[in-house]
């Protein structure tokens, strides 16, 4: 069962046009077959399809049924994740959205070794896009950056900021309060600057830890999150 | 700083003497220096230690204090992994040590594609004591297997089993009850048979879910533990 992503304009008498990348996915990559069924999801809601059609890249399918997303958390979750080596801040997008984090903000932190290009951006938001079809999400999260901290913080502003400090005395897990909006501040290996955590409290950051245990930078920020979600 | 495991036959007078793997990997791969601290752990104890020596493969240090273990989580987790192919179960032994997992037991399930040779057991405990040093626990966890089901449930018998079925109406957190002894089962990316779960409800598993994502074998292991740990 194959699962996509598609705009509400290609959805018409109960009938979906996929073309473009997606439409090369599922008929090059994939190979989808007339019979397949899989599901579309546009805006809110999840398509039930079959593939009636399979030509070059363009897929037509039948909409058997719709309803309302089921893959989206009850929390809508930020990361403001520090720049991190590539194959750490890939497994980060890739991971967090899999938890269901909703929105991933780059920053370049004074302690971010790697500096990522410009193109850098878009590969993220394919690793989003793939995450976000594999794990059976009902939205592709969006990915921003990388912007400076202040920047982040500015974009981010409204939701509870917990940043992850492991020398913090509070567990992430005291710290959640009922909030349906947080923002996970999750530093670069070599964690955040003195002036980077004043900031942060300066904007209402709780500085929470994630146990006595050192976590690697690629796997705290989807372990955070995948507490957070599934807290009541 | 450096963290390293060590037999309590190597402490004595105030000194440790560490040889062998670990010794190599102190004075060849990380290079300590006369001067340097870092951790020993042994039995339980964190020793806090000052490098005073290196020759060969072999690291003399003083020890300056030590204390009760801090990396350990309040709860004894055993993983019933069924086998993945190698990159995916390598992963699950590194986050899951990370995260605080106590136990793996790997599992020749129904639908496990690989067939681990014996000699993977090895590869398995060397990344737990590696995994361990990073994250500092304050135990390396065991890693036995692969044995049949039968034989898994069996040693891990007397904890609350819980196994991750995607499709169990109940959420992990809902299914803690003060337990201090969790077995997680994690089946192959196929999911277990109809087989395996009804034995596993016989012998008192109860089946429980991660949230309506999907997430990769590699990855629901460590989330599903490190959600447990946090629990209180």
């Amino acid at each position: 069962m194959f699962w996509t992503f598609v705009d509400a304009s290609q959805i018409s008498e109960g009938r979906v046009r996929i073309e473009g990348k997606e439409g090369h996915h599922l008929a090059r990559v994939l190979r989808v077959r007339p019979g397949e069924r899989g599901v579309a999801v546009s805006n809110g809601r999840e398509y039930e399809i079959e593939v009636v059609e399979v030509g070059g890249n363009r897929v037509l399918a039948r909409v058997h049924s719709d309803r309302p997303v089921q893959g989206e958390p009850h929390l809508g979750i930020t990361l403001l994740q520090a720049v991190l080596p590539n194959p750490d801040f890939d497994a980060a997008i890739e991971g967090g959205t899999a938890v269901g984090i909703g929105r991933f903000i780059a920053v370049q932190s004074q302690r971010s070794v790697a500096r990522p290009a410009s193109q850098r951006l878009a590969r993220w938001q394919a690793i989003a896009v793939s995450a976000a079809e594999q794990s059976h999400r009902g939205q592709v999260p969006e990915v921003m950056g990388p912007v400076s901290l202040p920047a982040a913080l500015e974009v981010a502003s409204g939701a509870r900021l917990l940043v992850l400090e492991p020398s913090a005395p509070v567990p992430l897990v005291r710290a959640i309060d009922g909030s349906d909006r947080y923002t996970i501040a999750v530093g670069p290996e070599g964690g955040w600057t003195d002036d980077e955590l004043s900031l942060m409290r300066e904007r209402g950051g709780v500085m929470v830890n994630l146990g006595a245990r050192i976590l690697r930078a690629r796997l705290a920020p989807v372990v955070a999150a995948a507490i957070l979600v599934q807290q009541r």
